[in-house]
């Protein structure tokens, strides 16, 4: 590769992470649909025709917004990948509302697909398999501990991360969480109790 | 008060009363921020005039939207007010998600607190109301029963109700509330059998 390719490039890439970086921070505050291509261009900054490039249309650019959350371990599912950590604390830190200079967001998933209700869009869709991939984690997680029945815990468990991450954002209180991970504990303990 | 006042009276609650189904039947289908209020007084069908005069602003109509669902008894929350059920009955029915024709719909305020983020802002401030209400009335439910430390309890019960209502919107899948049921059963008895 010549060196002004290995320059194109690396421009390129600056220019897809300035788009992600804008998007985010525009999605956050004010929300997906409120948020026009043109204000992601301005604040980037790129020019119009370098967003197009990236990301053809709202939806690409909405669905790499949330790839870009899972890829670079801003979600809180990413503590699932830690190898690192035994599996219930892997589960536990689930219920850690992230602490923010701002509001308390919710799950970026949930939200995305609170904007676009249809389920056949592709942000529905994209949202929906994240989410369907969390209760498979923590259902492999669960077995991982040596639960007889994963399968009906780890939906349960999912259903009171994804509660504690809706209520922590609408009530914007992170204490919801400390709720949750109270009722996740019980849970666990009953099912491995019932093992033993 | 005048046969002309009667008629005038009759004819400023129709329509109001069209402006919020046409309100919520565009919201509910694509989003709020994506529904103008233009499109909605095409809908209803009314004047923009007369919708302003019944909602000055954006914000007035959606939180407009919210107060009605409560008051028709469209939110999942009113079978709370069910005095005819016994209160583990009235409580168990809230993990029953709705049947639609169309895509199952999430909480009304939770999505509505996803679309306008900044908890100051008056939709999202009515939305954290209601949430905090449900806790509230759940705890009571809870107190009913005679477990002793009902807060807590209220709190969880309140992060099924919420993840099953958000999981079944983002899967588009009803079965959510079964799990969120089986493990509020599970919590209840345990809580109730610590008192006996």
């Amino acid at each position: 590769m010549s060196e002004r390719d290995t320059i194109r490039r690396r421009r390129g890439r600056g220019g897809r992470e300035r788009i992600l970086a804008a998007a985010t921070a525009l999605f956050e505050t004010h929300g997906i649909n409120p948020t026009g291509m043109e204000q992601v261009a301005a604040a980037a900054p790129v020019s119009k025709r370098t967003l197009y490039t990236h990301f053809p249309t709202k939806d690409d650019l909405v669905v790499g917004y949330l790839e870009h959350l899972g890829e670079s371990g801003r979600t809180l599912e990413s503590v699932l990948d830690r190898e690192d950590l035994p599996p219930r604390q892997r589960i536990l830190a689930l219920f850690t509302v992230p602490e923010t200079d701002g509001p308390i967001r919710g799950c970026p998933f949930i939200d995305a697909a609170a904007e676009f209700p249809d389920p056949h869009s592709p942000v529905h869709a994209y949202s929906s398999e994240q989410k369907r991939r969390l209760a498979d984690r923590l259902t492999e997680l669960v077995s991982a501990l040596g639960v007889a029945e994963p399968r009906p815990l780890g939906e349960q468990l999912a259903v009171l991360v994804d509660g504690a991450a809706s209520r922590a954002m609408v009530l914007d209180d992170a204490g919801c969480g400390h709720h949750a991970r109270a009722a996740a504990e019980a849970l666990l303990d009953a099912a491995l109790s019932a093992r033993a």
